[in-house]
């Protein structure tokens, strides 16, 4: 579906849907308090929400869905030799019943082997209006099983549990460094949503300097901080955006959502870094985004996401710590961004965000 | 291509070019001054950069490279009566000769029939975390040509000034109403750059406030200007990244393009808004970003692309019109933006401009 419609009467009534369209609600404009950026929430009038469904899904065999079919699959058990080094295993041993590893990527996007960039670099040569540094930094790929055919969402609460470890272990090893300031734990599904290689895995990259997205979503935490007092994840009114929830974490449709159908699991306890988790916290949350998966898989069609951790750099002062509060960040790739959104920065979602809730919330995964 | 790479040894050797690769280029960070964000410049090393093609190219008859074949084409001369209606044809007689409509979008992401937002009403509630105003705005689309089988480089650069006077005539309409800050013009080509129609158009849209991104462009070449007391854009360096250029406008490959083979047209003159143009410029920029498609399309098997006109707002302040300079940006689809992109606001590019502009540079489009 693209983004930025205009349909024609013609084309509407090849593409309206047969069942009778939900009573019309007038479009919003929704601003989003944690990135402080605008949704145009534009209901797309030839299709109910419960009609959204990825066209091309992650797990079609096309070139487009599968890009990596398993013969030639390094990632699988018994072909570590053919992958760049190991980092670790888990579990640790050297034992070839493995069932996570964390790799290095053979084509990083930023190499571990160039020279940290001087802090000042930036700032000196910016007036030039030429401002480069060197590609400094680390790029890991997490393989989340040994098994071609299982994805994230089939494994249990436990083992995804044991990949957000993995995540955490190897977060702790680059702020250990010294020369990383934020790590960006990211996973692409699907060839549409950049995935080259089909086995389930996700990406880790340690980066010597704060991303302006990650600097600004935090001045943007700082400024509803400021006028209330308060965290804006802590203040969230989950009622009738909740999908689900559990001990430790609840999982909503965020009120001002860029794409339809995204969806953002929230610690309850205000925590600023994603690695801080413990143990018990990590199957929790495990549990959680299996279910979130599922439903995203069910209701949508398989489709194509990007998985993001938002978490806060590592030096953080404490002056920071009463509006910072880290968060998972999943967008289904339902439709096409236009340049309307790019040039702007303004995001069209045809689907209001309570509505994606209700429907995500009431699907059974149990069956 | 997926944005970030991490083949196999095993992918890589199949991926490879079998031409012998370009010698290594280290990796780099670059800060773009126009937008202030920071892009990893990081060549693929499977691929050189002259071996960038679309896979997916626009004028393919599948279902995503040709989202709607002739048979049902509304924008078609004779099928007027299908479309919204019309704002003002080009020649503006009742003839049905037309050159260009401008007409109302059916499906419109913001509504004319709306209420203007209240200027207060976006920081009255953004302390509750809950901010939403009314969908009001315009949203139009420009039929560049009549005829299905036309696309705008086919266009004499007459005809192409026309189109971009069009938008002039339309911007100018929008500034009347007082009721709209910024006009968003922007054409997607290609079904995976967001367009829904293959007949070709762009699109035009009124926003009765002012783009995030807009704003922080206008701040950061304000932090430029601080510095050097200069222009970022009349100041830039062009001999490399130069792709071709006419009396009035130059366009290159910018020195941090954020993808592969991005193109900017600079008007030579230091000008703040787009709709100051006038009859000859126009022409002359309409042979410049007819040139800049053909070569695009020639070399890179005519891709999916956005183009953007990057203006400012209506009400810009003498104070500022020092460092606020129009351009249009050109963004062909040769990767998929991931989830590392999505959430640091880092983009990865995987061709150096200078030889992206090379490349194009070289590109004989008089053959």
């Amino acid at each position: 579906m693209p983004s930025v419609r205009f349909l024609t009467a013609a084309m509407s009534s090849t593409e309206q849907s047969p069942s009778p369209p939900l009573p019309n609600r007038s479009a919003e404009v929704r601003r989003d308090a944690i990135f402080d950026r605008w949704v145009l929430i534009s209901p797309a009038r030839a299709r109910r929400p419960s009609d959204f469904k990825s066209h091309s899904p992650a797990s079609s065999s096309s070139a487009s869905g599968n890009p990596n079919p398993k013969p030639s699959c390094a990632f699988c058990a018994g072909r570590e030799g053919e992958c760049a080094p190991e980092i670790f295993r888990i579990p640790p041993s050297s034992s070839a019943d493995w069932k996570i590893r964390v790799i290095e990527n053979l084509y990083p996007a930023l190499r571990r082997d160039a020279e940290p960039p001087d802090p000042s670099d930036g700032l000196a040569a910016a007036g030039t209006g030429r401002c480069a540094v060197t590609g400094f930094g680390f790029h890991d790929v997490v393989i989340e099983t040994p098994d071609h055919s299982v994805h994230l969402p089939d494994l249990s609460p436990e083992e995804v549990g044991e990949v957000l470890l993995a995540y955490k272990q190897r977060i702790f090893q680059l702020a250990r460094l010294g020369s990383i300031k934020y790590v960006q734990v990211f996973k692409n599904y699907g060839a549409s949503a950049g995935a080259s290689m089909a086995h389930s895995h996700s990406q880790i990259m340690g980066l010597p300097l704060v991303p302006p997205l990650v600097s600004s979503r935090l001045d943007s935490m700082k400024k509803f901080y400021d006028m209330t007092g308060k965290c804006s994840l802590c203040e969230v009114q989950s009622e009738d955006i909740l999908v689900c929830d559990t001990v430790h974490y609840f999982a909503i449709v965020p009120f001002a959502a860029s794409y339809p159908f995204e969806v953002w699991i929230v610690p309850r306890d205000h925590t600023a870094h994603f690695h801080e988790i413990d143990h018990e916290k990590a199957v929790d949350l495990g549990g959680l985004l299996k279910l979130v998966l599922q439903k995203l898989s069910k209701q949508l069609n398989d489709p194509p996401y990007n998985l993001m951790i938002q978490t806060a750099p590592f030096d953080l002062s404490t002056s920071c710590t009463p509006y910072t509060h880290w968060f998972l960040q999943i967008l289904p790739h339902l439709n096409v961004i236009g340049g309307f959104e790019i040039a702007t920065g303004c995001f069209i979602n045809p689907v209001f965000p309570e509505d994606a809730a209700k429907i995500l919330r009431e699907v059974d995964c149990s069956k």
